[in-house]
């Protein structure tokens, strides 16, 4: 299964290395990486490939390397020793695997110290691939964040290739974000007789397993949504909560779904919880609608804020006028976080490469309060996958930071934010591919309106 | 939840570390090592902390150390960020962990460097933390199986205190096997309408999430049962095959259970799986009714082999006695594998010291084909806890190999074998616990019955 090839995918594989070919006239080698063992070596956690290899190789190969030169795809890797077949079973040899991905030839890992001469990479994140990364090219490879040289040519072309996505990641895509959705409507539907956060969770990831795919990060599924990266799931549901779900799938050629739904508990939204969902909704659907080729990312995380801002006035809970506001950052007091980031074969796409795939060449992290955590700042094109994610929450460590207290005095009416103290975090997150025309909501099929989602968690 | 503590775990964390300072007369360091990441940094893979700090922390804390020295505890860990509360809520401060488990001090991380003289480790898991490990305490710590002067005092001294279970570890365990055993009747009873191995395994893998475990180990949910540490799912059940599902689930403080049932996808064994389970529960149940103090742990493995070699002989698939068949080690050309494992915070238990926990000192591992995997090779003692789980697999690279038809060849009835085409693989596994009267069987609430694996099945 892992190895199952297609003509697209021989064909995608080469489209990609010929047009690395054009961007750079050294060799690049990249290496896939190695499983991480737990607690006993053979006790591992589950192996996931480096993306830039998956990207060119197409298969999860462990400890594998390949070699991108003029077009050509070289592959590196030890065929599995005679014992492995008593406990691995029989395994694909080297020799057809590199026909699968339609490799001009494959050595074992060994030759590949015969072939280093004048090779970009990028560093893995397995350190003891890593280790032998720096080792083998004979230089300081800091990390992935910090190329230096060919190394950073090298990091600037795959950043080209991978910002926009060609058909066969748009079908992988399709299909993680498929089986998502169908994961968040059982979660909701199994929020009615669930005690704890983890029944749900379970019955969530039990979807995406079931399917053969994996969480392509570890899930937020949780009644405090307001802590934003929440991975605990021992808290009972009480009925006056809203559950937040953050779950995504990935296929198992690595391409990655990422998903947030909010559902009330009960099944229905106090009055209260409404106000803030519609808001959050409003800020959503408006920066969904405004994604077209050419847009700044950042001007879409501004309207968001600007709509944040707007509603919080209208319901009384800040005072000013929303532009005001969101010069001053008040809007972060309950939107922290930025309106989301690049998709693809990484959840948070090319991450490792800390900013330079996220901000365009010269663009730097703002320190701002309100923009620090925008983790994609550029112009969007057609074939690029973006989350939009808007929210609202009520972060103890920031409404108590005396800071906050202090420069937000009047600006919050902090007596009528109490009237909303069962909104702890909404979010509403769906992954959106810029076209050329309408942009293409690939979660779509999951609802975000009030009336269905309450219709499904009443099922 | 991960910090909910209680006077009996207090005092059990100081009963182990007052039964250290009788063994060893110079300070412990153990570090609880840190969390892999996956694809990119901040994706990482749900941290596991390492078994030997678990048993003297109690708690699974990253990123921390502990040092015992006279029976005393003292912590090493940083406070979190502020930052970190926006993104992982308000975690416990050092100070509320230190006093949560029952230590006599607590330090930042930092003040490690001032305690290091004359300390001895265990080296981890995370290769960075391992580095640190080696960095620190100035010495060629190669890795936990080959430790050398006081590190290799230490070893032997947490070995022989983990060998054996005290109550507190005695109750996760139970907890485990309850939970795991109900895994297991759910996925008999998916089965029914399940088309993939991975929907069983989601409705198992359900239970164990659903209850906030994890699994010990990567589950096998497979009709390809002959491959022993299957870990792909992607097979469609067909009503005429055996699935093998071996999974266990893991308490929040890292104690495990281990696992596995065969059973019919239609619900009914045919008349050749029902031989070939006859004798495989035959071996276990002999095994099992054989455990108590001071019997060899091989020679509970020489039982299975016979009472298997017994038993295919009776089934005209092996020719000769059986005891000159197990001397030949014809019974391996079926059960490959040992009849079990020490188990408590691995699965494995104490695995990553490689043999030193598993054989008595003195003994080393056999070469022979009947022998080599076992993996325990000590005379019981009441409060260890072991596996039991014979099987019966036709590996094609056994069973194919050349020399095996050969050496074998008068030996195998190769002719009959063939009408067992149907089995591919079986095994019943349970976890026992060595007690000075009757073995306790953890998981004895899991049925070993045709009768009653049929009924769960047809449900």
């Amino acid at each position: 299964m892992l190895f199952s090839s297609s003509p697209l995918l021989i064909d995608t594989l080469r489209q990609r290395r010929v047009k690395l070919s054009y961007l750079i006239d050294f060799p690049a080698i990249l290496w896939s990486g190695r499983a991480n063992s737990r607690n006993f070596p053979a006790n591992i956690y589950p192996f996931r490939a480096s993306s830039h290899f998956l990207y060119f190789a197409g298969f999860p190969l462990e400890n594998a390397a390949i070699r991108l030169y003029e077009g050509r795809l070289e592959l590196f890797m030890d065929n599995a020793p005679k014992d492995n077949a008593l406990w691995q079973g029989e395994t694909p040899q080297r020799d057809q695997i590199a026909e699968l991905m339609g490799a001009d030839a494959a050595y074992p890992l060994t030759e590949l110290f015969n072939y280093l001469e004048d090779a970009a990479t990028i560093v893995v994140q397995n350190p003891i691939t890593a280790n032998e990364q720096r080792q083998l090219l004979n230089c300081p490879l800091v990390s992935a964040k910090e190329p230096q040289g060919i190394d950073l040519e090298l990091t600037q072309a795959v950043i080209h290739l991978r910002l926009t996505h060609d058909q066969f990641a748009i079908n992988e895509l399709r299909q993680a974000a498929e089986i998502s959705v169908e994961a968040h409507k059982i979660g909701m539907k199994a929020t009615k007789t669930a005690q704890l956060e983890a029944q749900v969770r379970a019955a969530m990831e039990g979807v995406i397993m079931s399917h053969n795919m994996t969480c392509s990060y570890n899930s937020i599924v949780t009644v405090h949504g307001e802590v934003l990266h929440n991975q605990q799931y021992h808290h009972p549901l009480q009925p006056g909560d809203l559950l937040l779900a953050d779950v995504g799938a990935e296929t198992p050629m690595g391409w990655a779904a990422d998903i947030t739904r909010t559902w009330p508990v009960s099944g229905t939204f106090s009055p209260t919880q409404r106000d803030i969902y519609h808001l959050v909704l409003k800020a959503h659907d408006t920066c969904i609608d405004s994604i077209k080729p050419g847009i700044e990312y950042q001007d879409i995380h501004r309207m968001a804020a600007t709509v944040i801002a707007e509603g919080l006035v209208e319901l009384g809970i800040l005072k000013g006028t929303p532009e005001d506001l969101v010069e001053q950052d008040a809007h972060a007091l309950f939107f922290p976080h930025g309106i989301g980031h690049l998709l693809g074969l990484d959840v948070h796409d090319m991450e490792d490469l800390g900013d330079l795939a996220g901000y365009e060449p010269g663009r730097v992290r703002s320190q701002r309060f309100g923009w620090c955590f925008l983790r994609l700042n550029r112009p969007l094109k057609p074939g690029m996958l973006v989350t939009i994610e808007p929210g609202f929450y009520q972060v103890p460590a920031i409404l108590n930071n005396p800071k906050n207290r202090k420069k937000y005095k009047t600006v919050v009416n902090w007596k009528r934010l109490e009237q909303f103290a069962d909104v702890r975090g909404i979010r509403i997150e769906d992954d959106v591919l810029v076209t050329e025309i309408e942009p293409e909501i690939l979660t779509k099929n999951l609802p975000t309106s009030i009336a269905e989602i309450e219709a499904l968690v009443q099922n």
